[in-house]
């Protein structure tokens, strides 16, 4: 079994953020790798394995990166393969930082970034790019979405049994 | 020809934005449709496209809007297909009303959000998303890149005509 | 007794902000519905119940959400009813992502914005709402005004109790 | 024939933007009167115009401000009627200094805010609000917010006939 | 003695800030009051409070709100005394709207304003205003300053005792 | 005769900004004193002046700056007098640069903060500094206030003129 | 004669900012190369330069970009050299989106940040440092700095030609 | 053994911040000195330090401030010795005052900003300035660079062990 998603963090420190995609990935089946790689310190492991992952069958990147976020900016600068970004909060500007550095990338090279700390909605993206060339995983992704509702039904019988006398 | 990639924008006043999305996949000749779609002003329009896409044909969204920008957080959430998501900016604060309604979408529906006025890298990351599943595509996005890489080449070339005394 | 004032959260983890809003109705004696709906995760029922809000005798709807918060622009773009938005404070930025999400809704759409977590003042803007077609509910809003100065004439009692040489 | 709409700017150069308040209240024929009255110049006048809406027959107040707006509240504090804030772009920030100065009222007094310019929904909503208690003017609203689809619609026609060879 | 400053503050809840002014002026041995009156809740008591306060004896006032903190605003509208106003910080904007609310008033009406959560610096530049015209009092505001010195004298010092090998 | 204000500002650039409180002092006739000071290119001037500013019988300082803003607390950190600072708009961020440079001052050393480009507030403020201790000056400036409240009432005859059929 | 500063831009749209930094080395006789290089579109080369500009006696890079503005971090994390960095203002957020991306590096790899578009500041910070080892150069930035204080002492003259009555 | 590097601090409350620079010194073996000195409060302790550092043999200077932090650039208008300054994180705004106050400084006077609270990396740039002028400091600074990246390999290897059933 080959990894076909690989998931990227800056730090090990980013890993309580970044294990939700991991979970989603657990779940839906999908083979993954997960690797800290840092732009900043590790420049030429990143290379290395951004110049690669096509090859080695990676279909989709998820980076996870705070402060000045570099690293899915430069794994996007060398590969073809579509790169998710994750601005991951730091110890200031409440994530603001990072959500510029990776969000704001110049005309040419594309991150798709979701919310500040949005790890599982970067894999629940990851498992729709896979389906739009796979109707198994497609199908996979519709349960999913479907499995969503349920909760939120949940959550609302919850509040229907909250008692107040004007609440009808 | 059926379009493979849909293009929404929330007012015809984003062509000037969003048409550079149009112009990439012409380049690319991915045939594509081009919609003005709004989620407030034509709700139903909106449902019925968004629940209508995958069956016919349709692979990848982007969807372009400008201030309190509901629309392609509202396509996602009926959609199980990729939608990315273009922050326009608008009359005010220089477009962060924009991204933070599209890039902070909850857990569950991601968005694949791009830099403000950023039509050009959602049209890329849409070639990317359609080159997973797709040997041709990803021939084509590989080449696209290796023609950016001369622009700034050449870009280079001009500045070492640029005469200082002291530039060597 | 039918509700004449619906109150939507997009989580039943906006509750504890939420329910200040429904403190507020059982004091004025004003039957009200809560429930929670996301934009996202359950958008048929949102249209569902903006739809047919009026028809039930709505009068005013709340709908307090966070992060990318669109839940009260499209229930705003459904219904013709005033719509009452309460920004939540979520994970990052301080509120100032559903404050934007909420308060910048594009001209033919309003959507009356409170304060971020400002669950109280929504319901006294709907109460004031409901007022402006009855006189009987008027009144009470006049009384309630009425009481809230008393509060702090009560605070300054405090403050003039506080020991200071130099405090005349 | 009496005013029902109050408008009330904190000066003349304010009118291009509150114009449009202006403008919604004569299409849709109902009464409004509009003056320049400063919280800061003028707050004698400010407080008898407060204490005697109500008994002059107004139901609904709109006030638009810009800067440290402070004549929302100060109005909203006076006076038992809805008053709707407009943050009017000043010359730093963006306006955001006026939406915050607007919306983030404490607890007891709201203002109902809108975007930032944004007079036309002031006016919308202050249409709605006038309807929860007037079966004629909801049917009006109805009306209103019907004809704001035709104008996406037309948009919509004007992007299907762009050329381009991919676009189907 | 009668007092010749006045502290005033939003509601009770600000007085862990504002009694930094507060033991200021006990210091200083400056006579001063302290009131809560809030702009939106007793807005006629505040009217009241800046009308008399020059002819009462007041010289300087000092005015704390958090939120949209229009009390400094208020009260300088209607009284020609100096008004120093300090911004709170709130529940979100890490006290960002109580600053843009009470800094940027509009040409007119100034509000001489502090840093957030600034009591003491209102204090001491009240100390200032009235050394103005007062000699006595100026000589104590140059001890004050003469004082601040000598602390950091000692901090100084502590920092030599630091131990480093490579520290000089 | 001698000046009693002194105006300092960063650059003559700062000097269109500026002139306005020039403008106010003319009017006044309060003697006053102009100066381009930098704290970054001439620090000992500033020095200097800051020192002999009290015994120069300069009773209040206005200092204006842009970017990071230091003239403003550098003088106030070697003067006992009251310095005011107009933070000034510069080429990014909107003032908010010069604004948080000068406003958030440390516990010891205030500066009293006006708007953005508010030479003219910074003015005004510091008449009302001199009136603390001037009956005379107070009585120009309860007058000046009076004028204030003529050109709104004068703005809102022009309002009054407006041609709408359901204005009232 | 060989380089010893080199200039890096992400694109020639970036040249009338940067070539103030060419300015100065013009007139500081400081022998300097200018490049074009973007970390996104040839990070080969931006890899090459790093890893050589030592080898070729460069003893500072300046390094300018706008947006995501990843290039003077990726040349930090490669090179041991100091690197400045000089956030560009780009077509939105006022430049705060390449202050973000270039101040907020991680613990290991500093970049030295200046003001948005700060390329002369950038310029003489270089000087700075060649001047830690060199006298002669340490002479020339004495210079330097002196001649600054000449250009506001002129600047000060014009003021005081200024015609006003009452400034004295 | 004489200091060539100064960490300065505007109070003793900034040790904990600054003290990561130290320790980066005391592993490299750089003898340096460390002052708490506030532009504020004692002024002229500030000017003759700076005045005195590069005679004395300094030649980096280090300062750390927290709000309106001006300390970092009134040391660099009075010494031609580089300076970098970090912004401290304070009670307000996660440190975006003191990273303006700092990092926006006038044409002619940089100071080297690093990140909110970077310590360590303004060491580390001082460092590397040092190296600019001396091998040996350079070799120091390579095999620091070197020791980055195995902390990186380490933190990946515990990422392996991470027990996933489809992580491969």
């Amino acid at each position: 079994m080959k990894p076909i998603v690989s998931i990227i963090m800056g730090s090990t420190s980013d890993l309580p953020v970044m294990e939700k995609a991991a979970a989603f990935f657990e779940e839906m089946e999908i083979p993954f790798e997960m690797n800290a790689l840092s732009a900043h310190r590790t420049p030429e492991k990143v290379e290395a394995f951004a110049k690669g992952a096509m090859d080695n069958g990676i279909k989709v990147i998820i980076a996870g990166a705070g402060m000045a976020a570099h690293l899915p900016g430069v794994i996007a600068a060398t590969t073809p393969l579509p790169v998710i970004g994750v601005p991951i909060k730091g110890p200031a500007f409440e994530g603001m930082d990072s959500l510029l550095s990776i969000v704001q990338m110049p005309p040419g090279i594309p991150v798709a970034t979701v919310a500040v700390n949005g790890a599982l909605n970067a894999a629940i993206l990851a498992g729709q790019i896979l389906a739009a060339g796979d109707q198994q995983m497609m199908n996979k992704m519709i349960q999913y979405k479907e499995n969503l509702k349920g909760k939120i039904v949940k959550a609302n019988e919850q509040l229907s049994q909250l008692d107040y006398k004007y609440k009808v």
